[in-house]
């Protein structure tokens, strides 16, 4: 991961302000023969999409992913894949007072500091919509890796709002389908809205925690020890706005296990072997271990909220300010579709390096 | 960072198993013109050595971190610098069963998977030993960091002990010099002795949390958005054996803060930009703030105890095992070395690449 | 340099086919706080466009280069600057030979072969098409170099056609912009316009040799052993369609120097170093000297032409083919641009890298 | 290619000085279970040994490549191989002159002004000493190919001997084990032997051209655009001590032919697609095309030699100077074996990345 670059054979770089005309994404290495329609990437692009519920950014965004090259007769050809997304929502208005003070807990400052400069329209680079490209990108990845490894399945979910986590034993994924909090646990959902409806009004904003779970992951991929499999999820997450912490498996709650209790023992099944437990979140030594691959990582709440702070502006004055605008009051919640996409896009990179060092077959116990 | 190499323009390279005839670094890009010896290095790596007290391994290793290149007449001179660091107290034993066997929670299965083949003689190269090249890598960045930059201080601690955490009001950074456990709260000392010397005589193991602080960085370091200074953090500490979670600031923490309570607010103090708290961990929007870079990583227990565990074999056998051998009852003891190490090359590097880009100079507000 | 993307702090990624809807790229890690718009590449794209004279293909395409992100106020933000030229003659047309049959000499069989699918559409990704993203990108690394590091002009010629070379006591690099091929010899251009003449209506075509030449670029630029700034030119040049060979300097006229013949003798003049005589072209140990940069490239004829060749299809029978449509009868010609762009950008990557590894002064003698 | 690291998934950093106590490699992403042995290594290391005939340097090593990891059992593990060298026949000596002057064509000049610094015995890092770790490295992917792919040949050959050429009709690959000049034409031996004779007794050196052909290289190896194989090869190449141009097949000779000439023509013969002609030298739009690879480099006159010339020193006066020592009269003897290395390399990686893309697979015309 390097500039706005990441993976290393299945390569994202993804371009693009909030603001400006267009944004987008290139996607190198792709394998071939693939199909692939502007299908298969809408369906990923309209779980992120504003505007879809109250608890989310009101900006109308048709975030219609468009592929300008890559694609022949329906399939990739192994050459770059450009994928251009319009913005058609952006509001005409003054930016006199954003353009010159600095938001508390906003990249704003360091953009200034670093480059002298920033589209301070939206947040301009920095702004969340950036990650419409990483969903796009994040739908081929799945794509490919369903057609040639199959069996593939990355899920998330948002584990936490605020101070409320789901009840895991109602963990079902079709629920986060059915309610605007991509929550697994139907029962959180009244207690979710009237907590998040409060912060809305509030002018505030509250920080999460999303899960996502890769089924399907055979073992093997992954390389040590500086391209290990939890380490390059952990750098992929941490990139998406707003990301403050990444746990694999047991995470932060491994520090208080014991040996016995974090090992996660094997039998011979059919065969076959199995863990019996994953407090390992299905990596060991950064190689996948065949069991399923959690990885966790929490949200600081959004800078923009409508509350009076302290800050300075581009002048060297102390100023105070609020933040008007369209904003999510919990970023957490569209972040769960950028997590996943993520989460594919290491995996394929992951599992095309495997291939490429070692032929990708298994060494099975008992050869 | 990818297969052996982390970092771009500072990059480092280690090679070596744990019961091979040696281990070393490669170090790439090291700016020219740094005074440089062997004593820069080996005060660090005698922080990290085996043997040093009954909480850790007692192998015992000198660890002399010897310079076979890249340094002419006491300083740096661009080219590669090439360390070595010779194994002498590999035990000659009989590998038999850990040759067959697989232990749970550990890298042994996945590497087999991968690989087909396995040094398994001490876990070979997803032993913690090879953390020994990664201190040597840090002390050149830290040295390298002090001369360009100055004003630099990276520093570890160990914060939590399994259930045990430090009181953060005696935080003293001096203490982590004066007990073996790189606590900085000396009230912590006796109990974590205790604590400790319990699980160690039961032959298991526990887990930890350790912190780390980099005092003086300036704002504008990193590089968004997939070059990200907390992401590249993030990567790094996730990379270090036994590590299953990371944090930057708030960490976890952020999930239940709301907008107002996570804003870092500023104000001009002596014609300076200064935040009021330091929420973010001293990185907003992937760059430096200019505030204290403050990361944790979660370590999971040692999978190698002497409590009886299942598991199976390489001809797909049922086993049971315990690990004898000489082994770490907490492995985030000599891990805090290791992350400081991680640290500062992620610095060095992220400021090496933001000189290149724009040249290193900070914008000031008011100019 | 990788899949399709080169450089490493000033890097480049190219995307787009033949006949796709647009083609462009993605430039990353350009410095921050540069004036750039639309006319300081357009002037670039034109030098490069097809359809200038008869000398090259007839195809017509306004090709503006459009700036999607990157830019704000007029200024470079140090983000991705993404790049769009639309393709507006692309021919509709039957393509069912071309679909199945390998053109001798072209990249056809080798894509076929390696991905099982191709964009057969004038040649898909492997077209010279291609070419017009990178002149973009090279303009945008040349108005970089001459804001940051000024003096630097990097101008080609066209100074082998076929077997006729142009006279190098008549070298005038304002000739250059005179004549349809480049020439920097007013007197070769009769001549040259009879050969190719012949060549074209005969439907035939012939190769070129093509020289770039980087005035200005100060000593100590490229990082040996394998990033010297030589290896970086001699790669990027073998990218463009159609080059065989590449030279540094003297080039394959070294082989028959003696030592005391190719020794670039020095002497201070004035306080400086000044160097006798450029056999070297500029670099020496993979480092510029200080004295101009010279690469040559050499390029095939293309491979579409009208006389009947013998191939195979893609169901495995013999057939004979001939290519119509629009071509260039020499390729060279309008690679001339593109190997100044493909300078600029190598030239630019490698001041950022030096700039950050040293911080880019030159230590100079008798200090 | 990047510092001093070469290769995307088989990865060589090369590492040590002249007069250093040693130098090598670390080989990373080999693929595992490999068979590899020090004498897999040490055949062509002594190819490229220096005072094998009174034609290269007197300088005497063993050069004995010592394997410190990476392989286990006596097969390769897919972690990091370090292959160490140590220097023997560091003659110690006063370097008093050699340390504050500037050779004239050599590297001292430009490595002084980049870096401010450099070890000035034997030229340092930029010494041709450094290609024995690239030897060993070659040894090491030749042993991968041959296992993996299998059917192919990397060999090398000295073509041009200043302004002699090998006659290609007496071409004999056995030959060139039989001469001190790798030569494969058993009648240019007494010629040369004369020739250089000569130039070795007047104190002076002269150029060469080497010749590599990689034989039994499938199709479909080389990413376009900007990783196309005669790209890497180019790049590879380049970066070799005094190599000044490189050609791909037809080279520097393909900018005379015709399209008609240039174009290989192709039949189907038992089934299988067969090339009439191979002017592409193996490689179309960056991928290998299934016959031999062709590639050559010509490289400068050694800098050392003992006549009187013009340079000035580091206060930054005028002095004359020459270069006594033991040195090569032709550096392009032992740059035969150097080649090979690289091309080895650069084909292995080019293999694997292939496998990790597309799975590896050719798709045949007919199916």
């Amino acid at each position: 991961m390097s500039h706005n670059t990441f993976g290393h054979l299945f390569r994202v770089t993804t371009w693009g302000e909030s603001h400006g005309p267009a944004l987008g994404c290139v996607i190198d290495g792709c394998p071939p023969g693939i199909p692939l329609t502007e299908d298969d990437i809408q369906w990923a692009m309209d779980r992120r999409k504003p505007g879809g519920s109250r608890f989310v950014t009101q900006r109308r965004e048709a975030d219609e992913a468009r592929i300008l090259s890559g694609v022949f007769e329906g399939v990739t050809t192994g050459t770059p894949i450009s994928i251009l997304i319009e913005n058609t929502d952006q509001r005409s208005k003054d930016y006199g007072d954003i353009a010159r003070q600095f938001r508390p807990g906003h990249a704003d400052y360091t953009y200034f500091a670093k480059y002298g400069v920033r589209d301070y329209r939206g947040g301009g680079r920095s702004s969340a919509r950036e990650t419409a490209a990483r969903v796009a990108a994040g739908a081929v990845a799945l794509k490919v890796l369903q057609t040639l490894v199959g069996g593939i399945e990355v899920r998330g979910a948002l584990v936490q709002l605020g101070i409320h986590k789901v009840d895991r034993d109602n963990w079902d994924w079709a629920q986060t389908a059915e309610n605007p909090f991509f929550s697994p646990d139907a029962a959180s959902v009244p207690a979710w809205e009237a907590y998040l409806d409060g912060i809305r009004k509030a002018g505030s904003s509250i920080g999460a925690v999303v899960e996502v779970v890769a089924d399907g992951v055979p073992v093997g991929w992954g390389a040590p020890l500086y391209a290990k499999l939890d380490s390059e999820l952990a750098a992929a997450l941490m990139t998406i706005n707003a990301v403050k912490g990444v746990e694999i498996g047991e995470g932060f709650g491994a520090a208080v296990l014991s040996g016995e209790d974090n090992a996660d023992e094997m039998r011979m099944v059919d065969g076959k072997p199995v863990f019996k437990s994953n407090h390992a979140g299905g990596v060991l030594g950064g190689i996948s271990t065949g069991q399923p691959v959690v990885a966790r990582m929490a949200l600081k709440p959004t800078s923009s909220i409508l509350t009076k702070r302290e800050s300075i502006d581009t002048s060297g004055q102390d100023v105070e300010l609020i933040t008007k605008g369209r904003h999510d009051p919990c970023v957490g919640i569209r972040a769960v579709p950028v997590a996943e996409a993520m989460v594919s896009c290491v995996l394929l990179d992951a599992y095309l390096r495997h291939r490429g060092q070692t032929g990708g077959r298994v060494h099975e116990v008992g050869n």
